[in-house]
């Protein structure tokens, strides 16, 4: 059985795409005369892309506090608030943001259909009906959320996507401009995402002809962006990003988001900037990958935090072995079907302790 | 203004997964208990997919005469009987075979909710009501259809497709193992579409950084194939002729397919070696792209028909002039906005005479 990959609704790509927000949303309100929810990340709060948020009186503009990554606890106190709003569901639901916020949009539209907590719905395809209708704009490129069929979040017992066609954004919205002047560093990680997925799902056992023809072309877009120096490398970034995560519709991610999760749920550590910390240690399982990536890594005077185990005690380590063990489809996809013959709880400890 | 780009709504990819398509049309049918429309191209009328397409008795499988290209007059027939079939609509509308039998399977799911004849409905966005659900499923790769907003339609005036996001499939089933064994020169001249696309896209003036990426994918995978040898053949063409449709979302064709299309609606030559032959007369708009082109066809010894004019009377010549000249953005795409201050009716005549 191979999978029925469902696809994002409509995506429209430009320099100053963003301006057209209003329109596509309008078309939809004028159908249900019902209000939008706008989740925005919290930076643009004192940006000029907040003038700029086609929000009406009757609508909804939550401001998302993005310093952890999204939590099941969050989602549902999010999810009571908008229900609460007008008596009503909203027409729509917008992020605006980096994968943290998509996410969290999508986990909100799922859960306004949804009975129970967001925690009850980790896993795959557990979700029963579908969302409202959810869009999505990247301000951040790299993780491939604009495109994938998940929303990752960190429950009581782990992080753990929703993963459902459900899930999947019905409109993107994919403005390069967006994307620039953002830090270096959350830059440099962010597009790390990227690259690792392609890395990961190119030396994967669960390749096939589609997964590699978009995972070589994000690859290749993220070497021009990280060790070139193009004219439009905010438009590149953001095609590598959404290739990226088309890479995964038959691939898998591996070994390095399998430990990222671990250092996230128990460091608290953001997803790209926890994929380097565990990439680089990684030169047994993806050798040319960990090479060109510390080539990168120069280029741009990146620098990342050691000594990371330092403040976890032995009960904080078992828990990232546990976290990072529990994704199955990742260790396979890395090692194949009898992965657990060349990986178990001592070795990713191992793994974890030279962090 | 960009373009909002409507997707496929669902893709399954992989060799055999035409066997899941009585799974994917029986998750549907359940909802409606309606039956399901079958275009076949008669090529499979002998053949051992015949019994493999999960049609039921109370289901209707035609089985379409692809020796001319799809025409207004045959969707408006089609339409009629499918409507007449049972007293209702059909649940789903599947095409299966080349871009013809794509095209025509859009053309009558469009049809069947639209009045009127398909001829009043050639252009752009001219299409009011949605199309019933339709699968696309490719048995020969290059043309794009599988994901594209057109069916291409040969009416009583005019070669034009109906370009519309209601054209584009709700699903497409791209099973690799479907295309093997197609014979040589129509393998080629189907592929050059894909490849001509790229060369048209790539160096159009429309480009951006959407249709770049996945341009320069389909083009990388089109010299994979005819210029190498990989063990994937049939997969990375897939692959290309999808990428190569997606290439089409921001960008346009250009100065051969404008030319190919009057080649067509005169002497009825199919889109593919339409293309072919205009494209070898190109030089002066695409140098490189014609001479790889040249190296591809001596690699696999095909030859081009030559002095296709000798059949033609000047009255044909106007019209096939009158046919190309109608396609506006092509040109503008090719040549840029100015394209009138170097194309002409007498260019273009120029140009078909030395066919």
């Amino acid at each position: 059985m191979f999978r029925n990959f469902k696809m994002v609704g409509q995506v429209v790509f430009g320099r100053g795409c963003f301006n057209q927000l209003a329109d596509i949303l309008s078309a939809r309100q004028g159908k249900t005369a019902s209000f939008t929810v706008f989740i925005v990340d919290h930076v643009f709060q004192d940006r000029p892309l907040r003038e700029r948020i086609p929000a009406g009186d009757r609508d909804m503009v939550i401001w998302a506090d993005t310093t952890d990554e999204p939590k099941t606890a969050a989602v549902d106190r999010l999810a009571a608030e908008v229900r609460s709003h007008a008596g009503r569901l909203p027409e729509a639901v917008v992020g605006i943001g980096g994968g943290s916020v998509m996410d969290l949009a999508k986990a909100v539209s799922l859960m306004l259909t949804n009975p129970g907590s967001a925690a009850d719905y980790q896993g795959w395809d557990l979700i029963k009906n579908p969302a409202v209708y959810h869009a999505g704009i990247p301000t951040l490129s790299g993780t491939g959320a604009e495109v994938s069929r998940t929303t990752v979040l960190t429950g009581p017992v782990k992080k753990l996507g929703i993963n459902s066609d459900h899930t999947v954004f019905d409109q993107i919205v994919l403005d390069p401009e967006l994307i620039s002047g953002v830090p270096t560093d959350q830059w440099f990680y962010t597009g790390m995402d990227c690259y690792i997925h392609c890395v990961e799902s190119l030396t994967g056992t669960y390749l096939n002809a589609f997964s590699q023809a978009y995972g070589e072309k994000a690859m290749a877009l993220c070497r021009e962006v990280y060790l070139g120096d193009p004219a439009d490398r905010d438009d590149k970034l953001m095609m590598a990003s959404y290739c990226g995560g088309m890479s995964i519709a038959y691939s898998q991610v591996g070994v390095c988001h399998a430990l990222s999760y671990g250092l996230s749920f128990v460091l608290g550590l953001h997803h790209g900037i926890g994929n380097c910390v565990a990439f680089d240690y990684l030169e047994e399982f993806y050798p040319e990958g960990v090479a060109e990536f510390r080539r990168m890594m120069a280029r741009h005077r990146i620098t990342l935090p050691r000594n990371l185990m330092a403040g976890v005690d032995p009960a904080g380590l078992e828990k990232m072995v546990d976290v990072a063990l529990v994704l199955e489809p990742l260790w396979e996809n890395a090692l194949g079907k009898d992965w657990r013959q060349v990986m178990n709880r001592d070795k990713i400890r191992q793994l974890y302790q030279r962090m």
